[in-house]
């Protein structure tokens, strides 16, 4: 658990491509970010209050996350400075950066010295459990997609804010180092020790209300041959009732891997559909969520008209059109 | 790589069920071992000379297998004497125990001092790639279970012992503690992080010459929620040009999930087919191997042939029959 508000560290960033955590928290949890602070040479802009350390802790901040990539793994002297301010003054550090905070000698002292925490979301600091596969109560939701990086964690993020806007109860759990670092809790599922990732699953998403609905992130794809394990054991430590088809209908072959194709809805939804009822025989397909940013406006809604009546299930783009129709599927079921 | 040939540690094992990974040793790579040793009170007995490890060290023994499980998840000080002991004449040791040889400081001592090795096989010792999805050179076959434990190591190696005799060119690729320590090498697959599972089974089965066949050994089920992951995983980063569809008949539910029942095999065929042909669509099922074990010999042959003609595939149970249809139908592709 990270605690919050956060102040969001860009660094250095180059451009906003390298600050993808940032904008993530900034979209989806703005209440956990009281302001941004960035150095000099600094290309990316949130459009939050710029802020020093001393004034961001005034208002209120307990975490500073470093909501950027660093470049060449290597944690620089100028974020140095900053990050042994930060907690020299009461904060904690939270980072998804492939060289972890806690192997940096200075700032395992300095978090020593202040009381500060020092959270990689990368590395997985629970023991999980192996899957037991028993049926919990409540209702889970997951997205699969055709590919990676087709837009599951935003579908799972825009129908819990739109369900939670209707009163519902409902809880994002996050799969991954972004929407771990946007929610401040979750799995990082790439990280877990394969014996243990649908177990990890199982953990995070326990009984519950009824009628109260996990929206589980989903990672990977079935189809993409260097991640589909990890899809796997989320689909079967999920145990989600409803299934959303994530795509992308632009891309040319399946993401760092060219030479595969990327299946057709029909073929993500015949092979996940089955493999989900092994662990909930009730599970159904309910929607699909495309992820239209390559296209025009115009594109985007005849490609949506398009595929919901060819598969017969409602289909939006919840980023750019809401995802009002996901939702009202949910409820449906 | 572990150093052969071996002397296998029996230690106090209660009953010949706690000897499974010396059994295994002893079945599938006789040539790989000198001989056992038993402590006082030991009710395990391979059939094998009792040497001491003096005797054993002279008849050319390099490395002290601990071929049992232990108690209660504690190396126990009658154990330890003896793996001392063994360090100090110049042996390795090797253990497949959930608590790790490493982590017992008296034994780190004795390798240090003495400069021996010590080898936990559940533990990975390569930095794993993330899987790449390149089409390899060479063949390769995964047999595929409806269950776990329902003997897909075993029709590897049987497979692979026949292929050998008849002077094909083939390698067991092990997955598990089990078949590393009776080979001597292969990847801990559970213990891999989940990111790089599929890269660590390219890692493992490389480029070969184009008639030579890997035998990969399989591991969980598609259908047991508490490791599909894993049989995911292993179905992409294998690139199989051959599944061998495997199966136990008497089994009343999934192994350790009450209330899952076994797949059949045909379900299980449509499961694995299409997705082993995302990475390599050439792939074909050619054969099935039954764990006939607890069925009578006029059952299981009866049970192989109904089978046979209701698949259009041959049958087998590789451990009790030979495993030659099969073979002969990877011949045939």
């Amino acid at each position: 658990m990270i605690e919050t508000p956060y102040l969001l560290f860009l660094g250095d960033a180059p451009d906003m491509l390298a600050a993808k955590v940032a904008i993530g928290i900034r979209d989806w949890r703005p209440e956990n970010a009281v302001g941004q602070i960035r150095l000099d040479g600094c290309g990316a802009d949130l459009g939050l209050t710029d802020m020093t350390l001393a004034a961001a802790r005034e208002a209120g901040a307990k975490t500073l996350v470093i909501g950027v990539a660093n470049r060449g793994g290597v944690i620089s002297a100028a974020w140095k400075e900053v990050l042994i301010e930060a907690l020299q003054m009461g904060y904690d550090l939270a980072a998804g950066l492939h060289n972890l905070l806690r192997d940096e000698g200075d700032l395992v002292a300095a978090a020593q010295t202040y009381g500060g925490t020092l959270h990689d979301v990368r590395v997985p600091t629970v023991g999980y459990p192996i899957a037991n596969g028993v049926k919990r109560s409540g209702k889970r939701c997951l997205a699969v997609g055709t590919d990676c990086s087709v837009g599951k964690m935003y579908t799972a993020m825009a129908m819990e804010r739109d369900m939670a806007e209707r009163g519902m109860k409902t809880t994002f759990r996050a799969t991954g180092q972004t929407g771990i670092l946007i929610t401040g809790h979750g799995v990082p599922l790439d990280a877990v020790v394969a014996d243990f990732m649908a177990g990890s699953i199982e953990y995070l998403t326990p009984d519950n209300d009824d009628d109260h609905w996990d929206m589980i992130e989903g990672q990977g794809s079935l189809f993409h041959v260097s991640y589909s394990g990890v899809t796997m054991a989320l689909i079967h430590g999920g145990q989600p009732d409803a299934l959303i088809l994530c795509h992308e209908p632009t891309r040319a072959h399946m993401r760092g891997l060219p030479g595969y194709t990327l299946p057709s809805l029909e073929q993500l939804r015949d092979t996940a559909l089955p493999l989900a009822q092994v662990a909930n025989p009730e599970c159904k397909v309910v929607g699909i969520s495309v992820n239209t940013q390559h296209m025009t406006e115009d594109d985007a809604r005849s490609y949506l008209s398009e595929v919901s009546s060819r598969m017969g299930l409602p289909a939006t783009d919840p980023y750019r059109f809401g995802s009002d129709v996901l939702v009202d599927a949910l409820i449906a079921l």
